[in-house]
């Protein structure tokens, strides 16, 4: 049984600590958040039970020392740039991490504090956590000591793009669009306007035109994948719901193709993979097929008429795109089969 | 490993797979619907992993003969009056049944027939069928053949007032006013005006009032509890939301009281049952708390200004108001801890 | 052509400025909130058109001074206890005040100051300002220097119950429960977590219980109604949608009666006021009906079973709750038709 | 007075006799539908008071030959390729026809009978009804016997590229990239299953990809406005609200170029069309800011590092997508301001 912490209090911890309820080799050992005194778990994470008499566990104040020996693992929810201050002292005290922001995402230490505009903390332990898309780069993550788990929309886009970027050719690579649209959880329990019910009820907008943070991590990856310098534009867009990610990108073609020659190729490149689902023909990709699961939906079709290939990809951005991404990774780091406590075993 | 068949491919069938996926020691062994041939069930059911190839579990057409030797218990999730087609020939092969509908719900099946304007099928099977609200009736359910799950509007409804009904005095029971808020999944997957986003969005209204088929269902089993004859105002109302019921019941008081007494009286009353959780002072019951869950919130609140007592109950409608009912009632007819699959095991 | 002023800025303010633009017969003329310099109101206010090269109106500073000679009423969109502040220099001024405040709504002096925790301000003028709810005490406006709207759960409340206080017998009014259930928008544009999109989405609880401040006010105008002392029990329920308020009441019988005698009567006693719709027999009684509307749709059922009678209200509380109940109160003012602006002048 | 005919009694009729309600110059005078017998007309139009004693304005069942007379204009609010059986005997009894479907939107008959799959019934009158988009074609519009109103993703998506299209150079128009996203009530009062709230609620999903109907008619104007071929990749999503679509469109820069240089060239563009607003520097393109308008927002972004312009253009799928884009259109048939009952008359 792995015992995990988990730091934090949003929707991500909140999350994590649903999911580990559900997995048969791992516990929700240490609560750890930013409180003053130790509190009640129940009144933080609704999915734990009461008990009577307040003899059940406690949220208690972050104390990274308080950790030895009380937990295998650490699930850090926390903001940017803040894990990167916990992550070290873990590392040093053997404690496998998890970590489910963006502080060692970045190949490259300088994209990250241009992106973040911040100095790493630790960027001599960066080079030593490999970003866990384990559909696509799996071959780093045994043996590490951490884990940095891709962004919502990162993990979207590059599942649906993979395929096309490492193609030989077929495809203008010059062109890519990615249009994704995502469920308000994905900024966390922010108190701002733009996030009261009565603002996002009914509306729908682009935001970070130009300039979001997850596009330079999408890049960064699909220069990996592709062997080339890759750009791409990139909008996000705010949705009147809760989860959700639906990126919808569009890649123009080179070379005559279509529909079916495409999806064969996507079940290729993803065969064994059982977290990412090709549909087939006629099937709608939508969020909520995919949501509180560790899925990625794709589907895939070639547009005659203006020449591309357009494909959607969906995901829970608390699941596949943050939480039970992390839960797969910590199944990767401890040895364990990637789906356990994910999917049921096979009967 | 309990095998168990699934018949129904409606909101509860797919809530059933799901949770069945997490079950340490149940699986989902046969899936059975209205189809007119065998249909993969991955495209049925969104939380299931895609075989590729071809090779996955299929949905058969509904034919309970194919069922012998394959299952354990069969969970049913059909339309009222559509369960006691199948579930005499079920108990007969040896299969336990767990019957999500109401034909099984009435200790009088007069009332029953009444109520749903149909003659029964399987009366004398009936008396054999317990009510399976383990937190009030639990005596009735070990050796019996079969279960009857409670609807959702009764489980939100008799865990608010069961501990009212049953004390000696202090309230007035002739006055019982419940108002009730329910999400469109209770309706199921209905293709019908009022279900339209459309038309449910920015819309709450009232329906069935003064003549809701689960009153005659809570009225009988309050009764029971009471030892007296019991008759509520039921008021069920249609709300924006997908799933999440809120019981708002309101009790005149015959006696001077105040709310940490009832409290406390609540308390006891459900030591040791983990899926009702008393809320503490000041904490808000809601439906979010309790989606994906079997738990029950209640929240009780004296009012001295109008000498009432009012209560909160919050469910999920497809949680403990339907499938997770369904599952600690199939844990509890094969001897396993009622939490099993439902809540972590006690560390 | 009314010259109107509006002061504030939230979500009142909003449908204020919207509501005026279809007006044929008043403008908005000024804009005050609380800014720090004039900003284009196109900015705050979304209904108005843009004006090329800035020359477009303006939301000035709060200054009631600034006002004379501009405008001929004004609109107090402003929080509970602020439009004290400004109403008496208005009046002075010989500027009619339509207040959407809670500020003057009570007869009671003490009763206002102990629900709201506050001093009145302008104590003596509180008597010279009548509740504007035509429908039930229209008789109070015509030569008011300014009006008080009724709050939206009082509307909603108040006109569901009228035709049953008003009643000699029948009704028995010691038992009566209203459970009302309001769109987020009713709680202003408030930066608190219960507000979020994320923690409103799929929820509904009840707030307030037992000590909501609507309770005095509409106790008060029931009171004043039946000609005897009326104490309610008064739960509302904030729901996921942004605007309505639907209220249930209910009110034991103590004489037979059925429902259509029932429907007669509120047809009579709402015979020529063309805004409260009593439904027909099978009709819904639902939000989305009275949406963007001054209507109150009422709908009455007799619950033979646990004799009762059960009655739906429902108003905008954006509407009928707030705005366009200021400019029904506006119009009166001026002697104007109740309707003007509101509903096309009868062909 | 413009006395109105309304055929239909979807959405788009719903909202056009609650718009006629507040025109100063129009009012709905004969309502007709396809109903067996009169029905009042205020129970299928929220909008309308009720009449005591049943005198009320009825719904007759279609026939029109029975407007003759009865009304100036008709607005038809009808399923494609019907309105056509409607048109001609219309305008022969001298009639203006304004019409909400699709059937005479296309230049080439041969182009609407490809996309829709049907043979024009009324391909002569085709050529004598403008397509009434007026800020970008109003010079066909004075003196047509009808006109045929846009689809609601070829308004937003026509606003968004005329800038663009017209300009002699700067753009690559070869890969324009629009996805589109829209509020369900584009789909109509459509009983199928993804309309169904528990379907949409937390769903977003893209539906027709390559193949939809709106494409031939986006392109067939494009292309007339630029004065040479133009095809785009056109992708719409079905989101989880009611009303609105924003549209995102990427185009490719050939030359260097900035933000508030584009941002200029749309300003001068729109100069003097009160009803297009492009948005400054720093402000959201948002659907909720257009609702229940005839509102086209529009916001521009030159992206550098992929060297792209980015464009959001948002409007009210029933407003100008619709509705008050028919209105306009009235307007402009009879010689009134085309702002009249759509924007308050200049102070």
């Amino acid at each position: 049984m792995i015992r995990v912490g988990i730091i934090g209090r949003g929707y991500t911890a909140t999350e994590t600590v649903r999911w580990l309820g559900r997995h048969p080799e791992a516990r929700a050992a240490v609560f750890m958040a930013r409180v003053d005194a130790p509190e009640p778990a129940h009144l933080q994470f609704p999915s734990l039970p009461r008990v009577a008499g307040g003899g059940g566990p406690m949220v208690e104040p972050v104390d990274v020392g308080a950790l030895a020996g009380r937990v295998d693992a650490v699930i850090l929810s926390l903001p940017h740039t803040t894990s990167q201050q916990f992550a070290p002292a873990l590392i040093d005290a053997g404690i496998k991490v998890i970590d489910l922001s963006a502080d060692f995402r970045f190949d490259s230490v300088p994209s990250f504090e241009k992106t973040y505009g911040v100095t790493h903390l630790a960027p001599e332990l960066n080079a030593r956590i490999p970003y866990s898309l384990p559909e696509l780069f799996g071959g780093d993550i045994a043996g590490a000591p951490g884990l940095a788990c891709p962004g919502c929309y990162p993990t979207a886009t590059l599942l649906a793009l993979a395929p096309v970027v490492s193609a030989a050719d077929g495809f203008n690579l010059d062109h890519i669009v990615v249009d994704a649209m995502s469920g308000a959880s994905g900024a966390g329990r922010k108190l701002e306007i733009p996030y009261l019910f009565c603002e996002l009820n009914e509306s729908v907008s682009a935001y970070g035109v130009g300039k979001h943070r997850h596009r330079p991590e999408i890049e960064e990856k699909l220069t990996r994948l592709a062997g080339r310098d890759i750009r791409i534009t990139f909008t996000p867009h705010l949705m009147p719901m809760e989860r959700g990610i639906l990126a919808t990108v569009t890649v123009p073609l080179t070379a005559d193709t279509d529909t079916a020659s495409v999806r064969r190729r996507y079940e290729e490149f993803y065969a064994g993979r059982p977290f990412v689902r090709v549909l087939g023909e006629g099937e709608t990709c939508r969020t909520a097929s995919v949501a509180d699961s560790n899925f990625c939906d794709l589907q895939v079709t070639v547009d005659d008429h203006s020449r591309v290939l357009i494909i959607q990809s969906a995901i829970d951005n608390l699941g596949k795109g943050a939480v039970t991404q992390g839960i797969q990774a910590m199944n990767l780091l401890f040895g364990l089969p990637e789906t356990r406590g994910l999917l049921p075993d096979p009967g």
